[in-house]
């Protein structure tokens, strides 16, 4: 038996990545992708990757055609573009896998600061789930939206999620930072994104007021208990295309001492039947510690950790594929959940290695 | 139903993306992993990529044991290892899938020219068959023995191999510029492959006498009815890990015209049945030719042309993943054909896009 | 004593690369710089490098100014503009130093083949110097006007013209393939160039028709006596902002034989007295042959060589960097030049190793 | 008139990077350049950007030829080698500016907790001067040994210096997350920078007790009046060969505000006559904040700072190219203030852009 799915803005990264994945998925039948400017053209002719092994044609979207041929949609359409789709394909009985950001924070107040702008549909905020399958599995199964999470909030979540709900860290000065590959900025180029001058940086495009920071904080404060959890996140780009490490330096009350053995405790109670969740920290070799480049095409976030002895700081890493554990494997992910597949159906591609 | 399959030396590159397609493989049964040096150590210590997804261990190697364990073996051992052990391996009866150079060249004295060394094995060179599926198909259902072909070698040949059993062009001054990532070097560091050393460099590494044009000339020769085919091969390395592309320019006789649709039908003679060779000419977008970045990890190889409309002289591309296409993959597409399983099984991962 | 020199369209890689080289020239007094688009910003907006170094800001151009203020002009606008440029500045008077392909082409009728249009000023292309130092040095001493080589013409030039010019291979069947940075592309920004996927990639960019082989022909044709040299240039981007690395393949005689002295005695015999030319074929080692790793930011052209004893073949290498020995560097040169200046002036840089 | 040096161990890349600059620097008679594995060869043939630029050959080490030839030498052999070498440079009367790690660090027990053994030659230590030019400028111009500070060291006291001098910032948790090219690694080469192992990944390769740690701590608790600093130091390896990013994230009292203006008046009071400290602060553009894609090839530290309003924290960036800065740069530095030479004098080179 496969459900019928489709893709809504297919053409950018978030979008096409899904495509991909839902092509190969055993259970899914993907007869909808639609792209406003690319009606009519293959999917393989942005997505050249799949010249020879795919046939579908971008179609103009039309909300009677997708209740028809779909069971399920993938929303990737830009932020505040989503937010005024969503009514329309709820009424329609779709259940919405939503890759934008429209629906990630629950708070209006929020997500105006964050967003500069108020929300069009607060009243379906409370409906959507937000899409870290490791955190929302139960609510995830019966939801009729998910609002799946930003890669670099994916990271700073996996990374810290089990030491805040075990209540190991000091919960008002946690820093992240972040390290990104230019697909992270989407398909669209400009002068910022010309290879010569995006190239050979290490460019720090977003050190404070960065949009994850909201989901990261909303996330942790829940699993805080409520107590609001406050995050220095920054964001830089890196000399890669693809990837994520977000490097988190937390600090442990001064007057407790903790040790390796009380971190993997944690960690291993959180992730020890998480499929796609690995604890890296191995004593000896290259790789000791998380690195993208193990991760790319993949859906694993792999994270590990080390203690600083001079000060009480923790350091937390975490790398995963922006494009899939970061957005689209997850999306399939939350789509295996809902149908109850298993959870690693179209997604135990293994990476390549040495890439 | 599965087949068991051991792996010989699986520490290399080559060795270890053949554990890894394996791995995956539905009909394959992979139980006989050895190296040397790395004797009860898991796979993914040095593959890492494949942690909490794989618990082979390396054993130690012993013909005895292969024999009891493996219907197949996969054998990623050193040049002249190879030719050592095969004796050993078709008398225990097992079928070999050889990695190595060994047994690719059908003429001792080209193999001494090339090799500088006698070759030890003579004897056994007719039973082996040049382990390009598409031009020995029928041989590699019943050998014993495959030489998987060199990867540089098969992007030449997936290039040129229709043109010259067309009879279109010449054949005593093929032209093969090849570019190709820096994983082909194999596993083994030195001063050159030290990454401040290696790295944003395009390093022409043998651009004469590279081992590989003897395999390419004995192909082509046999296409060309036995009369020698010469090639000019010339490889650099370029700022990657991964891929190869061989631009092969080469000249068709000065009283001929040929014309684009004459090549497309000499190309969609041979390649309209064949599962991994695609042909590219678009004649828009970015894509249009052949390019390594949208086939690594796949077992594609793309090939395209022009034709020189200055001088008489067709170029043509031809670009696929050195350690699959070019190694591995074609091994398990051999494989899959000894066996009678679709060629295709455990060989279609898409590839990755952007990479 | 210093001149006066101005930039047209200093905003360009091009002409961003000769205000560069300009400003820290001893015998230059750079006092004019012009942008369309940026008039009154700084000069280190947009080449964030010399922040803190240059006071420079962008002009509009007017010829009046121009001729007030500067002896020499270096014209880096766009193919088409300059040749509407040219007559003015010439009429007020000003020697130019023209970075576009405009005044390269003697020949109006392969100008039109190549550039598909007419040329509106070909009474002027006699005064044009065609702006290889080594090859037109005494007339480039006294010209009004000097159309700089284009970058990928010169790499094939400084690597072939000793062999034309001592008749030592064949002239209707030279192959040369190019690879080249993502700089040489420009600095407009469009989808093409666009990190993520340009990055990575071995993109077969042109191989037939590239207007570069029309400059190669007339410049190797003149030291042919006048017999036309045919060559088949294809040019692929590779995975580097900076650099050029042409692999040129020539056939020689098959009833003559070629030593390696020979060609040393060739290549000595022209590189013995030029600053530039760098004859690199040692035997060990990592560099042996030209890398573009090793000229980044210099005005070198490093030539190597191998002959293939299997083929009558001759493969010749020229590494330089794209935007200095490929265009502001032989441009400065040639400002050295006319003016009796040493000619390594303003461009001593050794470069930076490892880069 | 010109001062004569040598540079011991002038084969690593500080040491190599220190013959290059000195080769240019027109104050400065090169004369004695050794390492033990290359005695007679020419510099160029490892550095070989410099061929036909340089007749440097390497000799063996010998203080009575150092003595009669030298009147400063540069120190580039391995940490623990240096304190073995300096006593008798010392007692030959040279000036030694080392490159090592061995003098930097005052407390002998806070060497023996970084470096893992006993300093044998503590008594030395207060002769040396902590390389630094910004910070330690009347000293270094009597000083007979200077010991030049550690590259990822100096990014991060040039981001935070001016903070902490001026009492800005809480000193007990500060959080330096680094990143840097492969050739801070050095010239060895291992399994860890094999090119297909290295390339594409970000590797966190020291997240606790990196020795820059030492002298971080060390520089900044002297400016804090002497009272313990404390700072969580890590380091990723990205994918450059060249250069460093260092984010610094410290917390200001959150009893206090603090304004943008605020840290403009901090900053601009301590580089305002700095050569090579550039505040990097730009409201609009690209490169807003410093990028070491700017600085590679160039003696300046970029240094930028973005507030966070959501918590009371600043983030502090600091780019450097590691091998100019970040060694030997800086090392040349200190000998022009030795000797009254302008600071800047061999050190203008304003970098590539793009590169």
């Amino acid at each position: 038996m496969k459900i019928n799915v489709g893709v809504i803005a297919a053409s950018g990264y978030a979008g096409g990545e899904a495509v991909r994945l839902l092509s190969y998925h055993p259970h899914v039948n993907l007869n909808y992708i639609t792209s406003r400017k690319l009606i009519t053209k293959y999917f393989h002719t942005i997505y050249p990757n799949l010249r020879n092994l795919s046939n579908l044609k971008f179609e103009e979207f039309n909300v009677k055609v997708a209740k028809e041929k779909c069971d399920f949609v993938f929303l990737a359409v830009p932020h505040r573009v989503s937010q005024e789709m969503v009514p329309e394909l709820i009424d329609a009985g779709l259940k919405i896998i939503d890759l934008s950001a429209d629906f990630r924070l629950k708070d209006v107040s929020t997500y105006k600061k964050y967003y500069k702008k108020e929300h069009t549909h607060p009243e379906i905020l409370e409906k959507a789930v937000y899409g870290i399958p490791e955190l929302h599995r139960e609510q995830i199964k019966t939801a009729q939206l998910i609002a799946v999470a930003g890669c670099q909030a994916s990271s700073a979540i996996y990374g810290l999620y089990p030491l805040i709900s075990e209540g190991l860290i000091e919960t008002n000065n946690i820093i992240v930072d972040s390290k990104t590959g230019s697909s992270g900025s989407g398909a669209s180029f400009n002068e910022a994104s010309h290879h010569p001058i995006r190239a050979n940086s290490i460019r720090p495009y977003k050190m404070t007021g960065h949009r994850h920071t909201a989901e990261i904080e909303q996330e942790l404060t829940n699993l805080n208990g409520g107590k609001q959890v406050k995050v220095g996140f920054s964001a830089h780009g890196v000399n890669l295309t693809r990837g994520i490490l977000s490097t988190c330096h937390v600090f442990y009350n001064q007057n407790n001492t903790i040790e390796e053995k009380d971190l993997f405790r944690a960690y291993r109670k959180y992730f020890k039947d998480e499929p796609f969740l690995r604890l890296i920290t191995q004593k000896s070799g290259i790789f000791r510690l998380p690195d993208p480049k193990l991760i790319i095409g993949t859906n694993f976030a792999d994270v590990g950790f080390q203690i600083d002895g001079n000060m009480n700081r923790i350091v937390v890493l975490c790398a995963l594929d922006n494009l899939i554990k970061g957005t689209a494997g997850n999306a399939v992910q939350c789509l295996n959940i809902m149908n109850g597949f298993p959870e690693t159906e179209g997604l135990d591609f293994p990476g390549i290695f040495p890439l």
